[in-house]
């Protein structure tokens, strides 16, 4: 196949191309670096079956030959108000990605009778009042929130794709990607894996925001990698939650990073700095997945923070 | 005020023509006539204050001159699944509407540093769980259902709008519409006003989907438009709901519309033709647009639906 992948420079977009380029196919990687970084493909560079294009996705792409799929990656996904890297600092680059993106790349995708694949995410269920989430239910979230330019955007492209299905035919796919860590995750987004590691690797107490107690489930980008891929290549149209069911309170993670890294310096909580409308828990419920795609995760949370460590490591060492 | 009003050809945006001329401001009126009616327009050809742009309001607006204040009022609003006017069959241009309209709108306002004002609706809140409605309420609203295209592009925009007034200063403001009624809806988009109001006129048997106990909240366009222009000149930004607080049954709506009528075919039930994920309830808490604008419903329904029954006479003696 060839593919055009949009946020190819980010953190699952990297990996999605290695992936793809593993099994064969040729990309196209497009990416406007607003929160991709080029560090992240630079190993493609030499890869004959694998081209750049530095745009933004919210601007008509045009791109000649043609295309078997097209999967639009491309968004700020750092909830982190205080990252120049979090989507609160970006809230109109955010909402285009999520809107004239989609857009642009359905269009592309029609233009050319591909495959499409979206990724969503678990915020379109907000701060849910049931759990874990399964895919028919409809979320709780603020629409003139705080985090409201995320959300928004990404239900918005949902409920875009869907129309481009019901009504043009469009060969859609929609993944909605719960909590994600592996390599290349940025040091300086501000998101929870990054920022304790670095802070394990400096001997410094973990800064936990708020109690603790609120739950993530922690999928590890290899297993995440690995559900999109089946996604892509199944025939569903409706939404599939792509996430790893352990769930895992703030504390406890922070707590096994600390053991990981030999770190002695605890824990620090504070009450300042948490984005608004913050979900106190988050779970996949991943039975279609499992039923539809034959996928579910594989790698455990040691083993994939193992990993995840080794890269913080090298990646502070080079700074 | 120059005020630009997207959506002038609509039922509520003719409305609010008048009223704006009438208190001395000059209108720029912009339809596409999707939905949109001419005759809607035609008493205002001759108006020196009044000039009309027939364009979609998803494609650039290039309008010279300043701007005072920018309406955005365009999309289709009706929820029938069988009117080629409802956004059921409109889906990608309702889409279009609710994100490039409400670009294109905030950019010229932006612009000309102008007032904002965004038609929203009730439908953000969905299927309720929480009655009355208040702002503060997130709502419950299905991504990816029958109702998403018009529902997800009302939500969309409300979060880009907050964003361009928190991070780029726009002056905006966002009313929360409910269900409104009067003359100038259209007798073949399928709203339950117009539909019972013809059968009446007719000595049909008024056709009620489901068992008639789902309530709604009818107001007056008059009462609307005034509740809609005190917004505009007020310097509120966060939602406010404007409707009536008195909620009726569809049952005892189309009684009050058969005795109005003089109608005596009653009622006739049909399990079929409701769109899906339609609200059981729906009422507006209205102490914010009391306390912020001192403004209130005063048009009582049995007066309100006498204007509209004449007005459907003369429509339907003419056709």
């Amino acid at each position: 196949m060839r593919v055009l992948l949009t946020g190819a420079a980010g953190f699952l977009g990297s990996h999605l191309c290695d992936r793809l380029l593993t099994d064969g196919h040729t990309v196209v990687g497009l990416d406007n670096f607003v929160t991709g970084n080029r560090e992240n493909l630079v190993h493609l560079v030499r890869n004959k079956d694998f081209t750049f294009i530095r745009q933004d996705v919210s601007s008509q792409i045009n791109l000649p030959g043609k295309l078997d799929a097209v999967l639009h990656f491309a968004s700020p996904a750092s909830p982190n108000p205080t990252s120049p890297f979090g989507y609160p600092n970006l809230p109109v680059e955010t909402l285009k990605a999520g809107s004239l993106g989609t857009f642009n790349t359905l269009d592309l995708a029609r233009i050319n009778k591909s495959r499409y694949l979206f990724a969503s995410t678990s915020e379109i269920y907000g701060d849910p009042l049931e759990h874990p989430q399964i895919e028919t239910y409809w979320g709780h979230v603020n629409p003139v929130g705080p985090r409201s330019m995320y959300d928004e955007a990404k239900r918005f492209s949902e409920a875009l794709i869907m129309a481009y299905f019901r009504s043009k035919g469009s060969d859609t796919r929609i993944a909605r990607i719960f909590n994600t860590y592996g390599p290349r995750m940025r040091l300086d987004d501000g998101r929870v894996v990054p920022s304790f590691i670095q802070q394990a690797l400096r001997r410094e107490p973990l800064t936990i925001y708020g109690d603790g107690r609120q739950t993530r489930s922690f999928c590890y980008v290899d297993d995440l990698v690995d559900g999109i891929y089946r996604l892509l290549l199944s025939d569903e149209h409706l939404p599939v939650n792509i996430g790893n069911e352990s769930e895992t309170s703030i504390l406890e993670f922070a707590e096994i990073i600390n053991r990981l890294t030999n770190n002695n310096a605890g824990v620090e909580y504070h009450s300042e700095g948490r984005l608004g409308n913050d979900p106190e828990r988050r779970c996949p419920d991943i039975s279609r997945a499992r039923s539809l795609l034959g996928w579910e995760p594989k790698v455990a949370l040691e083993e994939g923070l193992a990993h995840t460590i080794g890269f913080f490591k090298e990646k502070m060492r080079l700074k």
